[in-house]
């Protein structure tokens, strides 16, 4: 008896965000869709994490349309995105009203597949979310962002996944957006998972491939009884990215599991990408071989360049070994969060400032935040005492209740200010693309109508790759 | 109870053939030997395959003080070298007692593991070899080269093994060349042959990582029994080559399963490597992500590139994708050997030559040598008309005696052509470098003197990366 494992394809989402530094056009996604359609995949990933952030910042495109067409392309598929739960796909946390705005917005504009994740891993910051998913009667995933610490273990992951079942989701994902899930966690998890919150609970796996062990990770939770698994078409893989698809297909015969994709679609579609990726060689990630230091570090490939760059700009390009060591000091200090954005954002930059000031002379105010609860709550105790730093230095005393308790509804606000901004279309996308993106969405507005740019190059006119970093944003890591 | 898997490191023969076409100067390999020997792996691969005709033809350099250096700067280590049976490191059988000179020359010059195979898993090409190997008290391994055909089983290579136990070994090897060996079979081999030959048979699995699914492999292999399994330092890894050290390493915990590696020695070993890796750019290979059409074509990366510089000077340079389709009919026609150095060679010309002069029009003389039982017995039935035509082509009878047992004496006369050579210093070791590599090396005994070449560039100086196989000898498959 052979059991089918379904999949989930990362091209047009997770694996340009960790290769190419999310900058892929939708023109050069288009004419792939129709293989990536017939190909047999579970859903494809192709919204949310970065992207939209991407598509206003750096693309002049309008993020509703890239999913419109994706809709339109994908008839057969899954639609899949990846949520930040309360922060959406902004940085701050969103009143509720707003959530299930998006949420609703999104349904309707042809999403099917919700993955909804926490970066402190509070399932009340999810819950909503999860909730507003259920309403539109499409699928509500609920995610548990791996990290491994003194104080994390599989029971509390397990712990944490029974939560989220009761919470209310169609499916259970474990993200491992730093490969640090290896073999046998990965087996104890999933089979944990299943038999806390019964055999019938959908698993769905989505790992990295940055220490190079995961792909024997999946292995091991597709034994476990893992229902679905994450991988990327093999010309767009490794390296920060993800295991290759095909290489997820040709490791199971003779195993008793086997996926249902088309092997001659996807050799099309790793052709098509082969013929891409080249194109964005300026914006491609500079770690490509397997890095297991991060096992130690627990730090993901993407935060590393974005504390090194930030060294760079204050002259001290020298001192990263110093940061890496210092961010595990920072975690302690901050209940060992799990490092996904944005508190890899927040930790590295803390761990940066402790270098070259001294540890926690100066606090960012995200920091302050973090330790005063205004992020939610962190699965392992706070440094009393710079809790109470933080809430001198900000001002503020720290909260135990869901942050977004502290917000009242703030969507007709939101709505006037964003119709008040030139090239603003009056609909309801466009005052969540205000919402979320305040200070660049009034320029974004404005040049749409010259329609979108495509940052790739003609592999024979690239410069020197030059730090992702330094044209922006910073790398998320999702 | 947690078992210790043993490692043989490959970063200093077959991970710089396998990435950067063997050029690797010894020089360069010099300043990292202490940190390998303290490292607690159970042998170092560092001499054979295609190590000794890089050093004449290339880096001017003598093998033989290249494996006295790595004797005295790797004094805990097992030195390993691979032995292509009856053809030593040569291209053609070689009469016994050559064979036994060169195991002797090698054991007395340092060499402790022999992991000998051939390339059509012809056992008589491998006894002599293994005897000689045992006579001098060194460790005889045995080689099973892999490969997937309509007529290979499990039990087929189970029953090789059985044959190679009773010719006597230490060990035997189950050589994964083109990474074909997916996880299930991986199990199921060792587990056949730890139950055909005893539980206490010592097996060691060579993989390359190429297909993407070979770690997995290592992992289903251990699971079975595996004693010792062949890995390459992470930033000599990947691609063509191997899996990487250090996630063998880190994908154990947990499982059961442990290496005896030293981590910061291995930290080391990849800094070091991630230095000298870029000045051999110009020589690496362009295969870098995962090939999963290996599967279908079974032809290893090595073998395309080989096939593609011949098709460019033949001006067909678009008709690879005929040439991979016509490899498996050559292969059947010829009894569908393994394709691994001499055989991948002898098996890719003759499909170049069918595609562009129609098929079997021409036969290479190698081919009909092939044909004929020449280079041994094929584990498959060869096509008749084929012999017959090879025969006549070739003007000598089909043999199925060992080819070896065709020759006369001959270390006397290889001694006296040797002698003659303007810079031979009368050894045997260098009656050996003649007998092997007869063209190569009078001009070697000439240059000698002027010492090593290093081909490495600083990363700054490179030009475009050339065809490799354009510059010489083609790539070795091993
Ligand atoms: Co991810
Ligand atoms: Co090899």
């Amino acid at each position: 008896m052979t059991r089918t494992v379904e999949v989930t394809e990362l091209a047009l989402r997770d694996g340009h965000q960790s290769l190419l530094a999310t900058r892929m056009a939708m023109e050069d996604m288009v004419p792939i869709c129709e293989d990536i359609d017939q190909a047999g995949y579970w859903s494809v990933e192709c919204w949310g994490g970065a992207t939209y952030d991407s598509c206003i910042r750096f693309l002049n495109e309008d993020p509703w349309e890239r999913l419109r067409t994706f809709r339109k392309l994908l008839p057969n598929s899954r639609l899949q995105m990846l949520l930040r739960g309360q922060n959406l796909l902004g940085y701050r946390h969103y009143e509720d009203t707003v959530v299930d705005r998006f949420v609703e917005k999104s349904a309707e504009n042809g999403m099917d597949v919700f993955r909804v994740f926490d970066a402190l891993n509070d399932v009340r910051n999810i819950k909503r979310a999860l909730e507003a998913v259920r309403r539109t009667g499409k699928h509500a995933e609920a995610t548990i962002c791996y990290t491994t610490s003194p104080l994390h273990s599989v029971d509390m992951f397990v712990d944490m996944a029974e939560q989220l079942c009761e919470a209310g989701c169609d499916s259970i994902c474990i993200k491992d957006m730093a490969a640090l899930l290896r073999p046998q966690p990965a087996y104890d998890l999933v089979k944990g998972i299943k038999q806390r919150c019964g055999e019938d609970t959908v698993v769905h796996v989505h790992v990295h491939s940055t220490t190079g062990v995961t792909l024997v990770s999946l292995m091991k939770a597709i034994e476990a009884g893992a229902d679905i698994v994450d991988t990327c078409i093999s010309s767009m893989s490794l390296g920060p990215g993800h295991n290759p698809t095909e290489a997820l297909v040709e490791m199971l015969p003779g195993t008793g599991y086997e996926t249902r994709l088309d092997k001659d679609r996807l050799r099309k579609i790793k052709k098509y990408f082969a013929g891409i990726r080249p194109r964005y060689a300026e914006f491609a990630s500079n770690i490509l071989g397997v890095e297991t230091d991060i096992f130690d570090s627990q730090i993901p490939g993407g935060m590393i360049s974005n504390m090194e760059s930030q060294l760079k700009q204050q002259g001290a390009a020298d001192r990263v070994e110093e940061v890496m060591a210092e961010v595990p000091r920072v975690r302690e200090a901050a209940g060992f969060p799990p490092l996904v954005t944005p508190s890899s954002q927040i930790v590295g930059t803390q761990a940066v400032l402790n270098v070259l000031m001294g540890p926690f002379k100066v606090l960012t105010a995200e920091f302050a935040d973090l330790m005063l609860g205004y992020y939610g709550e962190t699965q392992g105790d706070r440094d009393p005492k710079l809790i109470e730093a933080a809430s001198k230095q900000a001002k503020k005393e720290p909260i135990t209740c869901r942050p977004a308790d502290m917000l009242k509804p703030e969507w007709d606000q939101l709505r006037t200010n964003a119709l008040e901004l030139e090239g603003c279309n009056g609909t309801d996308e466009d005052v969540l693309t205000y919402a979320m993106f305040p200070k660049v969405a009034p320029k974004f507005f404005v040049d749409r109508a010259n329609g979108p740019k495509n940052l790739g190059k003609s592999p024979e006119s690239q410069t020197e790759p030059s730090a992702v970093s330094a044209s922006g944003g910073g790398k998320s890591i999702t």
